[in-house]
């Protein structure tokens, strides 16, 4: 990507509130003159001729000529057959890697005020590889699927991120201890790619414990880098630790594309209410524009967004504060005006 | 179990800081006149004619004959084909119930201070199956194995641990979503065994969530059950809400045996320095007590412990006190007789 002109991108508003916060994700875009044009699409399954319910084929196309999307959350359709929606983009799409930054937010106290923690997930495969049998009745086996390729994308893309972002140490947590062979080869990659960034330390620590030390002292990690299902449970007990999935950002990197998306839920109870605060989903919008180049315009609406949680008077109810989603939106914008 | 007569424990003291705290243990619970005869015995696997290493049998025997076991931590030994003696003992006596309260504790102060939550784990199965294979090079699945047997049997237990602990509410923890076989066939025999206890109430939560709402508020969960890595996970992270592994127990419980054991490490660089911490064996002696229904016993040497913390001048250094196995112990069994 080439600073200067503009660029297009897929916008999947989603459901629930979905629509709120991309729409305050666009204003406060305009705001700053970031130079994205967008491209709204719907995601939801249509049904096909042989019964199957796919992605639209014009969100597929999008997608492949936009390169980069910005999601809000999506409701899964009820009933058989349907796999989770979220995850059917990430595989579509090869998205490999899940990067989550965890950081302390000034203005949204917590039990913990030194969180600055990034996990980075295998996103393809793992305990998500969707492959189950019943052996016999009342005996399931599910397979947990490691390669050798997801694991050196996802690792090789964790020392990148940690070389890139001025990070020093990247950390393989993993369960080898007991996945041998599965967890062994995650491991193994990690530390051959590991010895091509003797710049960045590597470490490599176990899912309980490093569980147990994030709850303690979460200062000790940087990035951290795991399977697929290790990175679901971690990235969302480090949300936790700074304020739950209102407030922090998703991306997911592959070759040829990038999604990047809140991942709380619709939230269908205030639904058009006003109410969504939109701060996930333009956290993740912030991530898109430095993953496209773009890191002044990252830097500053990134700074507008802080600035506006910690002044505090136009935080959201789900932070204690009593603005809505508009008014919150609104001093966004204003501060990222006055930051030009 | 009748109280009143004495009752042979089998006692596996383990490596490292093993000795010192299992010594402990024996003596606080002669101060308490605990109506317990110890048989040690060393679990060190014996090679035996084909080549293969195995838990004693002398071991197995005395397990076999006393029905309780009391176990320190272990040293698994390096090199290929040892898997975990701390899992080995498990398997081999079919303990299917790992038991792991954590309560915060007066005395030792952390972010927390409303923790009190069980969590009950399968602890045969699952992601602990042991079968992988390498499909091609590069290729690698391990096999989450769930039974219905080992569900129902886990399950059961919870509700009952539940009923005759006063606690009130049982939460599965699953991520059914993903692996809806595996994990859906686990959450099926939960709720089928939850009819059966309409005394206790029963929820559901994606294990995700619950370590995000853990490390936010803690205070919302009770007793928990779910299958194997996930109660890995869960209960070190629930310790370290209250002051990591030094301070929590568990239990190991089958059909026929049981087990209790503290769950940290070994401690190599300050065994035989009498600067081991033996709550977590002495609270998982407790647990065993009360398993043997001598509740009394259990409660006064419970009391004691708790009392001996919340005062901190026998409190040992990985508390932040200043105080040895030894004075720790002393006094503690002061405060027993004093109960007495
Ligand atoms: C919605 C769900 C399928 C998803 C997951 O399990 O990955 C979510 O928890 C996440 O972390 O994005
Ligand atoms: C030592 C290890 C094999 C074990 C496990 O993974 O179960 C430990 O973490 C535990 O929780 O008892």
């Amino acid at each position: 990507f080439n600073s200067g002109d503009v660029r297009r991108v897929t916008l999947i508003p989603g459901d629930g509130i979905g629509p709120e916060i991309s729409a305050a994700v666009q204003k406060i875009f305009e705001a700053a003159n970031a130079p994205i044009a967008w491209d709204p699409v719907d995601v939801t399954p249509v049904k096909g001729r042989d019964g199957v319910f796919r992605i639209p084929s014009r969100c597929i196309e999008l997608m492949h000529q936009n390169k980069v999307g910005l999601k809000g959350p999506l409701e899964t359709p009820i009933g058989k057959g349907h796999r989770s929606l979220n995850l059917a983009v990430r595989k579509e799409f090869d998205l490999y890697a899940n990067v989550r930054p965890c950081r302390s937010l000034e203005g949204h106290k917590t039990l913990y005020d030194n969180v600055d923690v990034v996990t980075i997930r295998e996103n393809t495969e793992g305990e998500y590889s969707g492959i189950e049998h019943e052996i016999v009745s009342g005996v399931v086996q599910s397979i947990k699927l490691i390669t050798e390729t997801a694991s050196r994308n996802v690792a090789s893309f964790a020392f990148e991120y940690a070389r890139q972002n001025g990070r020093k140490v990247v950390t393989a947590v993993h369960k080898a201890n007991i996945m041998r062979m599965s967890d062994g080869l995650f491991l193994s990659i990690c530390r051959e790619q590991a010895a091509l960034y003797p710049d960045i330390k590597f470490k490599e620590a176990y899912l309980d414990t490093v569980c147990l030390n994030m709850v303690q002292d979460p200062s000790q990690y940087d990035v951290l880098v795991m399977p697929n299902l290790y990175g679901d449970i971690l990235s969302d007990l480090c949300a936790g630790l700074v304020g739950g999935l209102g407030v922090t950002p998703s991306g997911n990197i592959g070759k040829g594309a990038a999604v990047f998306e809140s991942v709380h839920g619709t939230a269908p109870d205030i639904a058009g209410q006003d109410k969504a605060n939109p701060t996930a989903l333009l956290l993740s919008a912030v991530m898109m524009l430095r993953y496209m180049n773009l890191p002044q315009h990252a830097s500053r609406i990134e700074k507008a967004v802080f600035d506006a949680i910690a002044d505090g008077r136009a935080k959201t109810g789900d932070l204690g504060g009593t603005g809505t989603c508009s008014s919150f939106t609104a001093d966004v914008c204003s501060r990222v005006k006055d930051l030009e």
